[in-house]
């Protein structure tokens, strides 16, 4: 059963851009081209319409306009935290923790700063994907200068305890940064509720096109600069401001946040869906990541016996966009960190597929979707040596058969 | 005399995006939401956009689509190159040579290196503002990671002899590094014949918006990473790729570099009747930077008895946008580092005047401008007190009388 339409469900990699924020930036690329630094009106104007995208987008999680400051992407926001934490501690606080289950913007950050002396605590994470606050704790040192912590998982879409976790660095006096970019648009955030120093966000993963994103830093807090330059953003993000796409970010991140429980509800009752569906039809499949604590639109399956990219072509093939986990490493062959993290062995991995959805989708697209996915799975199966050993008794499976494992997760919750 | 609608002349600052590249944006931020490291459909048109753009963007500066990486500005591009150069051989090669009248982008961050034990060189420059290419040579040392000079002055217009000075470093086999981000869209860039290793640009000085820039990197050039993080960028800038602003920034250097010499020459002569028609009614101007080796579209100038802030204020007030130098600067108090560094006293450098012409500009409005620039400079200085006492014959001004001072510059062309 081939459908006649693309179903798009890969929006944990990112968002289609929301109409009436490309009307906002057209708008702005068209009227508002004065450079807000500069003094004379047509700067003016464009500060003001700067100044207001800030404020809109503080209140959207609780902060101050001055505790906002727009960067280029999320992978910018982590960076800038990170290092500008890191590094305004050079030769004193050498020490930084965060989970082996972050994005690499934040992995890759480390790794870098490692490079440079510094010394990285990489925290573990349970089968669900969840670190704990006693082990974080435990973590830190005297010359620890940040604990960076993701919100949200976005290949698993695991929530993590962040007011937990902030509230360990607090009474230890220790820089607590939250990677939030896959939690936002999905999770309500407040910053004060929250009790972070610092929080990343990016504008695709909710509407906002491709290319801006915003670091939350707490008044108070002072970190080394990343990007040196000009005295933008009150001197501490050089480059000339992006306006079209602030005031995109500003519009999307208020239509995101007007029904955000809405959403998620309905959200929650279509993944809840769709995973029955899959586990109750396709035998030797595992749900990664929390079944409690995950996001709305997340779930993430492994299909034993199966190559995940040859899945993914063969989805794409009947029209379906799905991903194998983050499209940040689409390139690598190596087995996801994440999955591998909480517990995964690489061969179950491997077979891996992430479906993030959105609101337009429908129980009539879901039953679909699970058509396809057991045809091509049933394929792959018959076309994989594993399987035909498995068949004919030689092995046992790793997954063992879906109906007990989904007995299992149902007992938990 | 006021003029009834607007005039615009700090084209250096930014430039109103081009239609074309508002429809090219638009229409991508609509039509390709894919995100471009996606192995499904959507994602794969994204891509092919995505190197559609590459291959404009390097073909326009003579380079290979692979050597061009794109970043969300100047700023970006100028701190990756350097810092990336820079780090590369953290502990082994620490010293970095910059001259005294870059752009903040490359100053700060030079600074920001030198607080992690980096060694600056900060090249002077003769009163012209340009920077010696024997004084380079002297100032290589065997532990040089770098050496950045920018192709042309932002403030003054000054273009460099980079030929000269990437053959320099060639020799001494010291990478080289220019920021073009003032010379992109107003002087032709062949990176095989300036024989450069690496060369920012930012989209918003010719068309494009603000938050999209490019860093020219030559083949097997190899210097760390900046923006750490997912793959993108053949693994060497992270961060999910701006295809709206990608697709832009080539369809505006497209467009700039279509009749560039045509351009240039118009707006030469336009900067010269503008210069003249300056220098013969005001006395007491000074045309700062080099009369031959400049920006077509760039003059800037020094009024005696003047504080700049003022003059830009009443302009603007009379319908035309200026500036005094850098808008990335514009809320400091400090006078440029640029007029000081070519040796005007903090006096002279704090009554100056940035007009950056583009191609609309006619003699009608020059000669509109000039009369208003005259009757707001004789405004100001019948308020100065040091105006005053020169008129009571208590002073000699620093400044000759503008004829003088043209007769001078002729004389040396």
């Amino acid at each position: 059963m081939a459908i006649t339409s693309r179903v798009y469900l890969d929006n944990a990699a990112t968002t289609p851009v929301h109409a009436e924020v490309i009307d906002e930036i057209t708008s702005v690329m068209r009227e508002y081209y004065g450079n807000p630094s500069s003094i004379y009106t047509e700067g003016q104007k464009s500060k003001e319409l700067l100044e207001r995208s800030r404020d809109i987008v503080a209140s959207s999680i609780n902060a101050e306009g001055r505790e906002i400051f727009f960067t280029a992407s999320g992978t910018e926001s982590d960076n800038w935290a990170i290092k500008g934490a890191a590094l305004r501690y050079f030769g004193q606080k050498m020490h930084i923790i965060t989970s082996r289950i972050e994005h690499h913007a934040v992995l890759h950050t480390c790794e870098s700063l490692a490079k440079l002396g510094y010394d990285i605590t990489y925290l573990p994470v349970d089968e669900d994907g969840i670190v704990s606050p006693e082990a974080l704790a435990a973590a830190i040192r005297p010359d620890t200068a940040i604990v960076s912590i993701m919100m949200a998982n976005n290949e698993i879409g695991t929530i993590q305890p962040i007011k937990e976790l902030a509230s360990v660095c607090r009474e230890k006096k220790v820089l607590f940064h939250t990677d939030a970019v896959q939690a936002a648009g999905s999770l309500p955030i407040d910053i004060i509720d929250l009790g972070v120093d610092m929080l990343s966000l990016s504008g695709h993963k909710f509407g906002a096109p491709k290319g801006i994103g915003a670091l939350y830093i707490r008044k108070g807090v002072r970190i080394n600069n990343f990007m040196d330059g000009g005295g933008q953003e009150r001197n501490r993000r050089a480059g000339t401001e992006n306006l079209p796409y602030i005031a995109g970010f500003a519009k999307a991140i208020t239509i995101s946040m007007a029904d955000l429980q809405i959403k998620a509800d309905k959200l929650t009752q279509l993944r809840n869906e769709l995973i029955e569906k899959v586990m109750n039809t396709i035998p030797h499949t595992r749900l990664n990541g929390s079944y409690e604590h995950r996001l709305p639109g997340n779930a993430n399956f492994s299909f034993e016996f199966i190559e995940g990219e040859s899945l993914l072509l063969m989805l794409d093939h009947m029209g379906f966009a799905c991903s194998s986990g983050s499209a940040c490493t689409s390139g690598s062959l190596d087995p996801s960190h994440v999955l591998l993290s909480i517990g995964l062995p690489h061969e179950i991995a491997h077979g891996s597929l992430r479906v993030s959805i959105g609101t337009s989708l429908t129980s009539e697209i879901i039953d679909q979707f699970v058509v396809s996915l057991e045809q091509i799975v049933m394929r792959l199966r018959q076309m994989s040596p594993l399987y035909e050993d498995f068949i004919k008794n030689k092995t046992t499976p790793i997954i063992p058969c879906t109906k007990c494992y989904k007995e299992q997760i149902m007992k938990e919750v």
